[in-house]
């Protein structure tokens, strides 16, 4: 095998193109919800679980309680990763795009983010307001995208174009 | 505020009872796909991404490529997690149940378990043969089970009932 094989067969990564740079943003822009991936503080494990996610076209905000796990994972160990961007009906789940974001985990002021985050999420009204929820922004590192089957490319913090926070 | 509410404010874990561990049996049961959160070799952070899942009755399978992120952080940390449960087309997301495994991941044999495999990832036969492809059982420990807004359970790994190895 030549030289240049071998090196496709363990590097799968693509350079980034402005087409995955605008995938990227889309599923991000377009998730209501991701899954949150923590460690466990009493394990020392990963641990996923299922977030709501809001934007202001800052990095993104996860709503969490601190009834859950979770709230004690982000506050052990801010480091965290998620992934948003959900399969279709059909087909191969594989093969739907998803990107994953590693970030860290910050807390917000949720009275500041009230209407952003309730417009998108009107259903979270019936809890926004509860004394145990609170608005994390998960500050970005680096993303990873799957586009689908053999189509991966890393991202930078700058690939995603956030605005600068306020 | 009694005693007893300030236990259940910060004890939001409910009974396990049949209905529990059905819920959480038929949602891996049905699982094609999950989000499966592993430690990043690189960073030591908790990293999140989809991977293909499988049922033979026994624990969980699920086939993943050496070529990926997930496959070095196994091999390095074989304590995983595995979010299984994919919300509704509408409504809030925080509100369908998923189920949460705390496992172990273990190499298996992957020519034992192709005809399993197969039959209900059919579309995975363009790829499954490929030698970066390998099947791992993740030895599950303990599951969390979210049912929909508050009513969360722990599990164990005998409530959800796998058959015994091979």
């Amino acid at each position: 095998m030549a030289g240049g094989d071998a090196e496709l067969m363990t590097t799968p990564i693509r350079p980034t193109d402005d087409e995955a740079r605008l995938l990227a943003r889309r599923l991000l822009h377009d998730a209501r919800h991701g899954a949150l991936g923590v460690i466990d503080p009493a394990s020392g494990a990963p641990m996923v679980s299922r977030v709501a996610v809001g934007h202001d076209g800052r990095d993104p905000l996860i709503l969490i309680s601190s009834l859950s796990r979770h709230w004690h994972g982000i506050v052990a160990h801010p480091s965290c990763s998620l992934m948003v961007g959900d399969p279709g009906p059909k087909g191969d789940p594989l093969t739907f795009p998803r990107l994953t974001l590693q970030a860290q985990a910050e807390p917000e002021e949720k009275a500041a983010w009230r209407e952003i985050w309730l417009a998108s999420h009107p259903k979270t009204a019936l809890y926004f307001d509860f004394a145990d929820f609170s608005l994390y922004r998960l500050r970005v590192s680096s993303a990873f995208l799957n586009g689908g089957f053999g189509r991966a490319y890393e991202l930078t913090r700058d690939d995603l174009e956030f605005r600068a926070p306020a």
